[in-house]
């Protein structure tokens, strides 16, 4: 098959070149207007002497600057590897190296987290010195190859250390139509940017901007009821959030309500609480939940409208044309079994950028192992679980995390829960919570030990409750849970 | 790039087992049983000794068994190959030979044109009996590859011998994403389908319709009031009509006005009279112009809903991510210069079945030479003038029969017009016209020539007015202006 086409902005900007790309506080650019702003800007990174194939990494905030860079580089034909904001200059700089990055352009911000040049060819260049470089006029890439690494970005890490996931054109490419055949397209969709853009959650709403020709409304940081008013007054019609995203803009939400415009909340990022997705389906708020990975470009399985009341809880079936399969290292579950998520699909990562090792760990003949474990109801809907790395093994009992967390969170004064295993002699683990009580509530460990026992099995009530001012998650508001299990050991 | 997916059909009753598939005459079909029907059908095939790879080519009418046929062929792994029930047993024979075919499968209706059994392996199998068939199970092919061919089509035969197109999966599924990246989609969507199968233009609704999981209200024969009736009843949101359709269903709508639900008409099958577009506008039929063949898998260029007035008479730009040019011999020509429309793209055709001379006479680099004429606008938009086999030169002078046509369907009393070129000792060729009169409605030829005169350049103006009961068509309605040559020779 012929593996070439136009690259996205450049053929979006001949073909709709009047449709608005991009709105940020109120002021909006058109696609041709993004265009001759990423050309000459493809001209200054030539003048810095960027050449295709060359990695260039990033530290920015999300803002006009940034899509145009993501674009550039597009132009220029190199790899885009977008770099977590909130890392230590020591993390950055192991990312660096094993990125073999070229290049660093970050935001005078993020200045004290940029590592020393080491002397192997590593330039850094602040966005205003970029901004500044004279122009070399050069022939820009009209044409992309779906097999070229277009990303490379570095997983959350709330597991072990970060590796650097390959993405291809073609796996960015593949996410977006597959996203469409589900969520379907409408020319007057706008989708509400608030997630950074160095998670692919947020990176891949500006691939389908170009790929489907609909605005971005990007918010520079979230804020849920700044994200509420753009809603309601942007004609926003689709936004992704996690969990904790989502819970906020209820909570502003008050006693009024969306606009029927906004058709899609693609609620992502790990597992989502029940008491959630029973608050937004009584105040009918249109979520799609939906479960993916760095490794997947995004969204793999996602609930379609249908389902959306039906089938609680469930993050749906795989995007088309995606596959799923639940196993038990060789063995294929049946509906209901539980065991580990593993994914097959063009959307999918090849491997780990120079780590063959950790390729071969989770690729096996074109499947692909998450790691998280979840089951299939008789339909093949799927639910998750958790991720396996957090599964509590309490005397050979199973116990998941979210789970327990998700009942935790039904008590109404607790605002947030985590649950990790704490190893215990007698049941090798034992559950533990830590929890974040509501403003003004007031609660005691014995009630919520109660709570849960009227609820759980035995083996999954939490034995101790720690009450925690703030719970610890990623830039992406997701849980790291991991983060919990060390405060416990330094106890 | 991994080039393999599983079958749409299959994964769509996984996916949405539930929706709407098929809907005849009131009576529907879900993704689920249309499956289960076309499993037990491919049992059936099976049991004919059909096996993978198999060519098996059908003279049927558009049925909920064309339906099953077409999909259960793609179960059991074989190539489809679909006749036009107009041609005659001879003609029959050449493309059953041309194309290798195992097994013809047809209609009763048909049986006259079903040549005798030749020897060479052909076995002709009426449907009835395929239904009787008892069932072999065995394994369904659950994935398709995207290189694999799917279909081999028969060019119209507007010009020249018939040569067989093949249609890979990948060229059809490309298809249907341009489309959708263009005309947008909707999980409500229904798509009536009033073209017949063995066109591509009819056979790509079904394609679209597993792709997307969305609706086919079939339709087994074209009738305007019928399918006025169904867009009012059925919640129909896209047809797909060719200008003599379209001419009747607007006549039939007489008053009355289509719902707003009705979305899109994409109107394709050649040259559009610019009087069509312009009532069209008039009634705000939302009218998409579109650009196709056989050799592109339906559209490849088709009018972006925005543009739909300002650029009446444009068949638009491009579909994501496809690609054309306008050529003379090597030179590109510049906007506004007339060509040949050359076109690039995933959807395009590899070639044609056993005819290496004949593909190699149309592709070169990538690009498909159309042998069609047109140009690009300043902003980019394509024009179509006409076929080039069905140019006229006259003193040197290009004339395009579409223009001289649509000039005359502005007369009141004209329902039907062909201009076609006569040989001429003086000019080379000179323009000759035939006409249908519109019933209850006199015009003379003098009248015609006035009427011509008074819009069209001298050497434009047809010098003789044939009046005719019917004007040629094929089965999908266009006009065969060669009919009209053969006609004008034999005088």
């Amino acid at each position: 098959m012929e593996e070439k086409m136009l690259n996205w902005l450049y053929k979006r900007a001949e073909l709709t070149p009047n449709r608005i790309a991009l709105q940020i506080e109120g002021q909006t650019w058109t696609f041709s207007e993004l265009h001759q702003n990423v050309r000459m800007l493809a001209y200054r990174m030539y003048g810095l002497g960027m050449k295709k194939g060359d990695h260039v990494a990033f530290l920015l905030n999300n803002d006009l600057y940034t899509v145009e860079i993501i674009h550039a580089l597009t132009y220029v034909g190199a790899v885009v590897i977008p770099l977590n904001t909130r890392l230590s200059r020591q993390e950055i700089a192991y990312q660096l190296q094993d990125a073999k990055v070229d290049y660093l352009l970050f935001d005078q911000e993020y200045a004290e987290q940029v590592p020393e040049p080491n002397g192997k060819g590593l330039s850094v260049v602040r966005v205003e010195e970029l901004y500044r470089t004279k122009l070399i006029e050069g022939a820009i890439q009209t044409e992309i190859d779906l097999n070229q690494t277009f990303t490379i970005l570095y997983t959350s890490g709330t597991t072990g250390k970060p590796k650097g996931v390959m993405l291809t054109y073609g796996n960015h490419w593949w996410s977006a139509i597959g996203s469409a055949l589900n969520l379907g397209l409408d020319v007057n969709d706008r989708w509400l940017a608030c997630l950074p853009f160095f998670h692919v959650s947020g990176l891949s709403i500006l691939v389908r901007s170009v790929v489907y020709g609909i605005a971005v409304v990007l918010h520079k940081k979230f804020d849920a009821k700044k994200v509420n008013q753009s809603i309601k007054e942007d004609r926003v019609t689709l936004i992704s959030v996690v969990s904790t995203m989502l819970s906020q803009m209820i909570e502003d939400l008050g006693d009024s309500s969306y606009p029927e415009s906004l058709r899609c909340v693609l609620l992502g990022g790990g597992s989502i609480p029940q008491p959630l997705l029973a608050k937004s389906k009584q105040l009918a708020i249109p979520v799609f939940q939906t479960y993916g990975m760095t490794e997947t470009a995004s969204q793999i399985v996602t609930l379609a409208p249908e389902y959306m009341l039906d089938k609680l809880g469930s993050a749906g079936k795989p995007l088309f044309p995606s596959q799923i399969k639940i196993v038990d290292g060789d063995r294929e579950m049946k509906a209901g079994e539980a065991g580990e998520i593993v994914v097959k699909g063009f959307n999918v990562t090849k491997g780990y950028f120079g780590n063959e090792q950790a390729t071969n760990e989770v690729i096996y003949d074109g499947w692909l192992r998450t790691g998280d474990i979840g089951y299939l109801d008789q339909d093949g809907f799927l639910f998750v679980l958790d991720r396996r790395k957090d599964l509590i093994i309490s005397g050979g009992e199973n116990i998941y995390p979210a789970e327990v967390e998700s009942v935790i969170l039904e008590h109404p004064a607790i605002e947030e829960a985590g649950v990790v295993g704490q190893s215990d002699p007698k049941w090798g683990q034992i559950p533990v919570a830590f929890v974040k009580v509501k403003e003004g509530q007031e609660v005691t460990e014995a009630e919520l030990i109660s709570f849960c026992k009227e609820r759980l099995a035995k083996y999954k009530v939490p034995v101790s409750f720690t009450f925690v001012d703030e719970l610890p998650r990623n830039a992406a508001k997701k849980l790291l849970r991991r983060k919990l299990v060390e405060q416990l050991q330094s106890k």
